[in-house]
């Protein structure tokens, strides 16, 4: 079906700024909240939210084999459910209804009240309810600064990393939308040179800058996605800030892998945008020298030019760019992430979340989280304010944006924004 | 409020073998499809498996504050999520209704043909729609194994492991009820002396014979739950089959844990026998030295004396049985387990999972792994056909049974089985 949706010469009759994130071309999907407190499915278009249980309701969709109040839900697990066909329709049909040329809705005032809203009249929620949420590791630079960091220089890269798309799974329950503030967690750490473990809030707060994407219920327990087939699967995707507790993270991590240091929040932009919204924007991945195993091998384009602009704001102080890198710098493709997760059967569902890892590429500056940019620590950033920062402190925000851009459409994801909260007092009866 | 459902004293009158696990002792919850196709909540007691949702239609639980369709529900989630009163409650006007002494439904044949089915009428499905699944490894026997093996014997146990409840997430997806066939995984693995990995069906399968834990809604993001009120969260518990690919682990776990080699199946057995059931065998953990920091510090009787025994038996022969072990063999508790699981402020929800980890004793015969058993495939283990079993093999039924005994009181869980199946048959276009 072809995803007229797309067209690059439409223009719609609501107004869209010149840098906004959601042209008519883009049409994401979200859940939000009105002002009446009611939670429904809604799309985004410049800085008008669109109900589209209401569109649902007034006709709009009619011909398309849509379930009643398939827009009248809290998530958008059962609309996701409904797979890349449906999808595909009520985007280019929303395209169609709001069509600079169609005065359809645009001429009726009693339906616009209905069904749009302004971004500030609204608040965003999770998108989707999250069965179950993989992190992958799959920037070669990333995983590179921390081999270096943390292991041999000369031997960064593990014997595993060239072969396996390397994954663990996170906690779905603590993955929160842009806007949610997020406490800072306590935890068991082990300083150089103790000889017994300390417990008190983390000290090296970090984020990680990552992209996330969004599957559909896929295969049956035991059945295998083959990598060509594995796109048709994923309905979107997201900016993810994969906050991170350094210091509890490098006492707790082996053998198991990490845990408390990741699972207390994991922040997602709120609109989920399409993988047929990111077409235009595909490019070739970085080069693959072992070539993967065949299950692993793929043809063509297999990634995005995405921009992921990483802002540290101090309280009240102006936001500072800390990190420009961009989707395209990861080894291991969307893809290959999903073929690789369930090459032994495991099965996957509508609403699950697959982080991509750290997206860091060469240059200093596109490093993805403050353990790279600042090396251990070793070397600070300058705020905008004129501080200093090693790692996040309570009271920075940090904000991520991303966006695609090409002759002159910008597909955007918005803001992932998270504001870092001082750590509970705890009283422990004890001797704490 | 007093559990009088644990009256040791009390009969049923329905027939209960005497060694049956489910006495009216026992009251465990779960849930079933009737021959009619309906999926309801139940309870068991002997053979017998009880209707709740057709109970509390009959009004059998009046007085107790339920909403209506608490128990017509193809999950448990909700009514766990009513919290600990509810659950004692209605364990409580169970014990009543089956009460010898108590003629009331005894007497009433129509109600009981809607009520009362046989074991054999029904078929029992996963009793929890399940949000986050945590592995523990917190036998000191099983940690001590592996790393002996695959480390160092002299320094076997890592540093983190006497002051840390070691764990990691698991998959959710792909947890399974009691009886579901287990298709033997693919996946890449690196043979000894192999200079590139290689793709095929697993060669070592094993099982992990570990307890599950279910949890309640217990706090919010951000919120601790305190040691001492862990406890009151906790629904009740599972046997739980950790099935593991022993040559896909070994390539893929350093350094962000197991992923592939164990996210193709968990099993856990259909019973969920509560917290209060098992109030009567609560036994002193193992000592721990050094004392946990304060905030896993915990007074009185902090584990149970549970009975596992897991049996392999190949297709078409008898059972054998291959490893006796005990609940109370685990390090860690269950509060600690879940105090260290919220410390950082994750939140908990209503249907998760906790596994123990594999639970090993310090008898060979106590070991609870494949891996451990046959000390990594060099002592292997004869079955009652006389095959010899390193590992599991195509057609190999794994069987897990669980029980408390004391007084002549026995709560059991059941069983957890899984048959395997042979790997299934894969075509990639190209050099396979």
């Amino acid at each position: 079906m072809k995803i007229t949706a797309n067209n690059p010469n439409r223009k719609s009759w609501l107004h869209v700024e010149k840098d906004s994130d959601f042209p008519i071309q883009n049409i994401p999907f979200g859940v939000f909240l009105t002002k009446d407190d009611i939670t429904t499915i809604g799309t985004r278009i410049g800085n008008y939210v669109i109900d589209l249980a209401a569109l649902q309701q007034l006709g709009y969709f009619e011909g398309i084999p849509l379930t009643e109040d398939i827009f009248m839900q809290d998530t958008l697990n059962d609309f996701i459910a409904d797979g890349r066909t449906t999808w595909r329709l009520v985007r280019n049909r929303i395209a169609e209804i709001f069509d600079a040329e169609n005065n359809k809705l645009k001429d009726n005032e009693a339906h616009k009240e209905i069904v749009i809203f302004t971004v500030d009249e609204i608040e965003m929620l999770l998108p989707v309810s999250i069965g179950d949420y993989t992190d992958f590791y799959s920037s070669k630079d990333h995983a590179t600064n921390v081999g270096t960091m943390f292991r041999d220089p000369e031997n960064a890269l593990l014997p595993n990393w060239l072969h396996i798309p390397v994954g663990y799974h996170g906690r779905s329950s603590s993955v929160v939308v842009s806007g949610t503030k997020i406490r800072r967690p306590w935890g068991q750490t082990m300083p150089q040179g103790a000889e017994t473990p300390v417990f008190g809030p983390t000290k090296l707060l970090d984020f990680e800058v990552e992209m996330g994407f969004i599957t559909t219920d896929a295969n049956d327990l035991g059945k295998v996605i083959p990598i060509e087939e594995a796109r048709s699967y994923i309905f979107g995707m997201v900016i993810l800030n994969d906050w991170s507790a350094r210091d509890i993270q490098k006492w707790e991590y082996v053998p198991l892998g990490p845990f408390l240091a990741k699972n207390f929040a994991t922040t997602i932009s709120a609109w989920v945008v399409t993988l047929d919204a990111l077409e235009p924007f595909k490019v070739a991945g970085v080069e693959q020298v072992p070539e993967p195993l065949p299950y692993l091998k793929e043809d063509g384009l297999n990634s995005f030019d995405i921009h992921l602009e990483t802002f540290i704001k101090p309280k009240k102080e102006e936001e500072k760019l800390v990190s420009h890198t961009n989707f395209k710098n990861l080894y291991w493709s969307i893809s290959q992430q999903l073929a690789h997760q369930t090459v032994n059967g495991c099965n996957v569902r509508s609403g699950d979340l697959y982080g991509s890892g750290t997206i860091s590429g060469k240059e200093k500056n596109s490093y993805g989280s403050m353990l790279e940019l600042t090396w251990k620590g070793t070397q600070p950033l300058v705020m905008s304010d004129g501080t200093e920062r090693k790692f996040i402190n309570d009271g920075d925000s940090v904000i991520m944006r991303g966006y695609c851009e090409k002759d002159q459409i910008r597909i955007g994801f918005g803001e992932c924004i998270g504001k870092i909260k001082k750590a509970r007092k705890l009283n422990f009866d004890k001797d704490v």
